[in-house]
């Protein structure tokens, strides 16, 4: 490791706090790492041993201890956010913080605010957000669960009037919370329902935490893979239960006294929050992502198979082109991830300031990037760690491998949707519509954000002139810039996608260029389809118009990046592992560039003229190959980069099973052979199996079964 | 749910005789289940909840019934088959049955099968195969294990000299055998290293399970996602075990009393295990996959959600064709896999005879063929099932939905090997080698198997007379015959790719042609780059290699599909579900299919004309998406014909959780409501979190939490 560590150029400390956005927020987050390390709460051992609940109980403990930190050292929001996750775990109170609390602050009235927001603040009281219920997706048009205005008492009725309306999966919801946001039908006195709005509805009592009357909730079971093993999402039905009138939040829509509706000013103002959400998923995908790819590529860098190389040894596993040219653009994801994230977040601040001001005009933008990227960011970086897992091997389905535990948290990602229903944005295409509950809902209103944009341009070039063109074409937000490719230039001669020769491989400007034009040659063939649609046209363009943004997004972090402190050479090798994000981007979707005869290539290999055609594909596989040949000496710095410490990653207890490979590699060569053994053997003893050598069960079964077929051999030796 | 059943017309019947290989087998089948329903130790609730100690005792509890009932009712190993695999649970006995039973009955030398045959077949000892080593995975020869002959005693000495040879990863090995086949290195009396053998050890006492003197062994933990929970995949440690002379399997090499080594008679006589637990891991494939698509098959059709239907209902998912282009694919590979485990399982049986006989002929073949085959089936179903539980969305993420446990069991199926080290199929190409403990290893071999046969076969065609070159193309074996593409025709012209129409998307001739001249087409492109290989070429030809393998069995299926007792229009039914089978495969490597230009079409949408060129995989997808609209109404029949039991599928706790959503939906009409209400009522209180209203941790830390936080509240209003 340490000479895998010595072969890296670049300087690991620039780069991390490129990374981490500064020195001065790595260091702060250090400080808040060094302060939890040493807390017996955050380090509970045998997490792979204990039950669902053990876990639960676990993270509750983790979850008061963090407050009574944020008392004793006077933590801010943002450390309470770096501590989070640092302990790498996914914890009730999560909710509360990216849910509840935004979502009231921003939406309730002033005297619920008044009576509320310091209890929600200090979390003197837990909330949850009650959205999706047993037989409803967030097709929140469609959900169950009514609150009709009582006039004579000023009281909202919540009721769940079937099994179907049950709220369902609401995370902190089954034991934890002591208040949601209820997202109900708005029934008015006269019977007319308005559609869903927001209610703010006690559920446990503060005294003895014993659930309200006409409150039936409880925890849904465990999840998949033994996810979110510490949130208890839960069931709940309401059986009339009464709210006063000012719990409705009403910032913007309210009812008034004797039954009247109030429109807010702005149909869309109420919808900020998922937004936030999904921003904060890209950043979460590059984080998880780095994490996963550190261990595999530590792993993948100690780990020694096969052929022997120049030491005598057998070869690191990292050296094999199969292994790395699947491990280094994983972390070039990560890196294109990490910084997307931040990018998204800025946009978030920026629309949120105008939403505040009543100008929505950045939301619709905000919505479509979002709903790409939270598609994009969470189906590769599922997929990522688990290619990082399976990366390594036999050992890699061992849980001590630390990423099935990431993957089964992340996971969850894909299939959670965060969609807004804004209902201008949701007709279904006729042969081509999805459900809401996927990822396949988002594609949609990707798609049909470009396919306005398409049309509006189109018609503006057969009607409008060059200069109103140009003008329109210049005032296009980030997500439509692709477009622009399917137009004249300023010299009215139509546009034409790159040609390609070997130097294209490595010019950033041809590769976003490419992705571009893909997105805008998929647009424009979906526009021009008036008859059936192929079932995963939406899928692709959505995909293909994600990831020309994310194309766009990489050339500015280019740009930004000769702003930042960091060496020219280290300049150089994190600009090339953006090029190598652009290059396996565009190899993953080689079909759609292909098809569309954006590979064409001048030069022909004169060795197969006249024989069978040699494969185009070829040049920017090999532009691959030998991208990820010339940053493996780098490999294990740019992970050093992320800054992962030991205590985050032993908490999956990673580094630890690396050191114990790592020291068996030694052992191999008869050194420090006695403390491996020790380490190795302790660490096997932790398994509760092996607290006895003879299992729980043999008397019962394993002695019997035996002794059966002994006998039965005996007998048919008779 | 019956609606659906009602609207298809396949003859389920029929189909279920098909897929179990005859009305017989499917009736005994039925009678194990209808036994074991029964059994209190096959009926243990709240799986999800119990901690794995807990589970691998269950396990343990299942096994021991399983031997009574063998003996109560006289069960064959064909019957233990059965019952193993209807209980869908993975137990530390297979390891004896698939591995440790076979490889000593195929293995062993008279005097050993004399003493221990009877007490193996009759499970009086049980038995484990210790190949994998900490520090090494499948590939044998740098195993560091010894078993050094002894002559003066007449007795091996077993020992791990290094931490990095501890046996690593043996199923069963942790806690419950009592003996095991070790692999380890023999050394001659003269210090000669004569390469890995296998040695018969008992580990544990017969008289109380505890382990004998210098065996060091325990379990090496959890698993990834929870898989495996029943099995005590363990780690050993030899110090200078002694086994006497006859313990080594010499059936083929042995050791004389004085320390001298007689050669096999063949090198590779004793590869014949793994080879049948390949052919295995196909059947197991198609099956995994068929009860995971009967569960995501049926959710979807009870689930409904989005638009109105004419009935004035949600529509059920499964019509939206974002859902059933997925899964209706799924479902063709489930039916194409199952046929194809029962080929390979034939074809394995008849080299098993000529193995038998001295006649190693088709050990080769096999060989690549299996490898092939373990890679596709994994990987494609490992996917598929993950494919199928998220398109149940959000509820897919629960552990209730029963997926995530099937693909916490079969994942692993894709990072272990089964590898057979010969060493000629080994030598890696320098510029592309992989490294042992995953499927790319299998990759390898499969590409230098097909070199191999394209050289011959090309050195052929440059030197020999045409009826030499078609005897020798007529002698070619089932997994090269996409090769004979690329020769010339008996009239010496030649071969073309197909020109395709919209009628080739119905025609599985010129759908296997098309895949055939893609593997031909990428074998050609290996053979002839001198330079550098990119590094995914061995992936993408031994996926091509191995598709056009399976196609041409799927040609053949099609022909003895006639032969069987199924209606003429049932017939069409399984006739199309293979063709969407073949046409699916092409999509998804439609990259290979345009570099080689394969997808040629000769009609141009004439509106196009002069305008940006149309998607030439339109045509392609376009078949897919009308192929899966017109199966539609047979998806409920189609997985019924799997036969699977409510049992079954209970023991994933689906088929209740689908009755739920069923009647949740009929509740909403107002049907059945209170039992519903009463039912899932029922199961939530299973959930251990749910056995108190205030959870554990109210006191110690929720409290606490509240109470601090609302005493802040108050001071910040003071």
């Amino acid at each position: 490791m340490q000479s895998a560590r010595n072969r890296a150029t670049v300087d690991t400390v620039a780069l991390r706090d490129y990374l981490h956005d500064g020195r001065n927020l790595w260091e702060q987050r250090c400080s808040i790492i060094s302060i939890l390390m040493k807390e017996p709460a955050f380090n509970t051992p045998g997490k792979e041993f204990k039950s669902r609940s053990e876990r639960f109980k676990d993270g509750l403990a983790k979850t008061k201890r963090l407050y009574e930190l944020v008392d004793e050292h006077g933590w801010t929001t943002m450390h309470v956010t770096f501590a989070v996750s640092a302990m790498g775990e996914t914890l009730p109170i999560n909710l509360h913080n990216v849910a509840f609390e935004p979502v009231l602050l921003s939406q309730a009235s002033k005297e619920l605010l008044e009576q509320y927001s310091d209890l929600i603040i200090q979390r003197g009281i837990l909330g949850c957000y009650l959205q999706t219920e047993l037989g409803h997706g967030t097709n929140v048009a469609a959900l169950e669960t009514t609150a009709t205005y009582i006039p004579e008492t000023r009281e909202f009725d919540i009721h769940s009037p079937t099994l179907t309306s049950s709220k369902w999966w609401v995370g902190a919801l089954g034991k934890t919370a002591t208040h949601g946001v209820v997202q109900a039908k708005l029934i008015l006195p006269d019977g007319t329902d308005v559609g869903p709005h927001l209610f703010f509805v006690q559920l446990r009592s503060l005294e003895n935490h014993r659930l309200l009357p006409g409150v039936i909730t409880g925890d849904i079971g465990p999840k998949a893979f033994g996810g979110y093993a510490c949130v208890d999402n839960g069931f709940a039905r309401f059986d009339h239960v009464r709210i006063p009138r000012w719990h409705m939040l009403s910032k913007f829509a309210q009812v008034t006294d004797d039954g009247k509706y109030v429109k807010p000013p702005h149909a869309k103002v109420s919808y900020g929050g998922m937004l936030y959400i999904r921003a904060g998923m890209v950043t979460n995908a590059g984080w998880s992502t780095a994490k996963a790819i550190t261990i595999a590529i530590r792993y993948a860098s100690v780990r020694r198979q096969g052929s022997k190389g120049p030491d005598g040894l057998e070869l690191p596993v990292i050296s094999y082109p199969s292994v790395h040219v699947r491990l280094l653009p994983i972390l070039a994801r990560a890196y294109v991830f990490i910084e997307l994230g931040r990018a998204t977040t800025r946009a978030f601040m920026e629309m949120s300031e105008r939403l505040a001001r009543g100008d929505a005009s950045l939301l619709a933008e905000l919505h479509a990037m979002t709903s790409g990227l939270k598609v994009l960011c969470s189906t590769t970086s599922v997929q990522d760690l688990e290619s990082a897992r399976r990366s390594m091997g036999g050992h890699g389905y061992s849980a001590f491998s630390g990423i099935a535990k990431l993957y089964a948290d992340l996971v969850p990602s894909v299939t959670y949707v965060l969609n807004l229903n804004l209902p201008s944005l949701n007709e279904p295409h006729p042969s081509c519509s999805s459900y809401e509950g996927e990822n396949y809902v988002l594609d949609q209103q990707v798609v049909r954000a470009a396919l306005r944009t398409f049309t509006t341009l189109i018609s503006c070039a057969k009607t409008q002139s060059q200069d109103k063109l140009n003008e329109l074409a210049d005032s296009l937000p980030p997500s439509s810039i692709y477009l622009k490719r399917l137009l004249p230039g300023p010299d009215k001669r139509p546009s034409e996608p790159p040609v390609l020769s070997e130097a294209s491989w490595a010019d950033p400007g041809v590769l976003i260029s490419l992705l571009e034009w893909r997105a805008a040659l998929l647009v424009h063939e979906v526009a021009q389809t008036t008859d059936a649609l192929e079932a995963t046209i939406y899928q692709r363009v959505s995909k293909a118009v994600t990831e020309a943004f994310v194309a766009g997004r990489v050339g500015e972090m280019l740009v930004l990046l000769n702003e930042r402190e960091i060496g020219p050479k280290d300049k150089e090798v994190v600009k090339r592992v953006y090029i190598l994000y652009l290059l396996t981007t565009i190899e993953s979707s080689l079909t759609d560039f292909l098809s569309f005869g954006l590979l064409r290539l001048p030069l022909r290999d004169p060795s197969s003229s006249g024989s069978l055609s040699r494969d185009p594909t070829r040049g920017l596989r090999l532009a691959i190959a030998r991208l990820c040949e010339d940053l493996l000496p780098e490999a294990i710095g740019l992970t050093d980069a992320f800054g992962f410490t030991d205590w985050e990653l032993d908490r999956y207890s990673v580094s630890r099973f690396i050191m114990l490979m790592l020291m068996a590699m030694l052992s191999a060569l008869g050194v420090y052979d006695g403390q491996v053994y020790k380490t190795l053997w302790e660490r096997a003893q932790t398994e509760p199996l092996n607290q006895t050598e003879v299992p729980d069960g043999y008397e019962e079964y394993i002695g019997p079964m035996l002794r059966r077929g002994q006998r039965l051999a005996r007998g048919a030796k008779l």
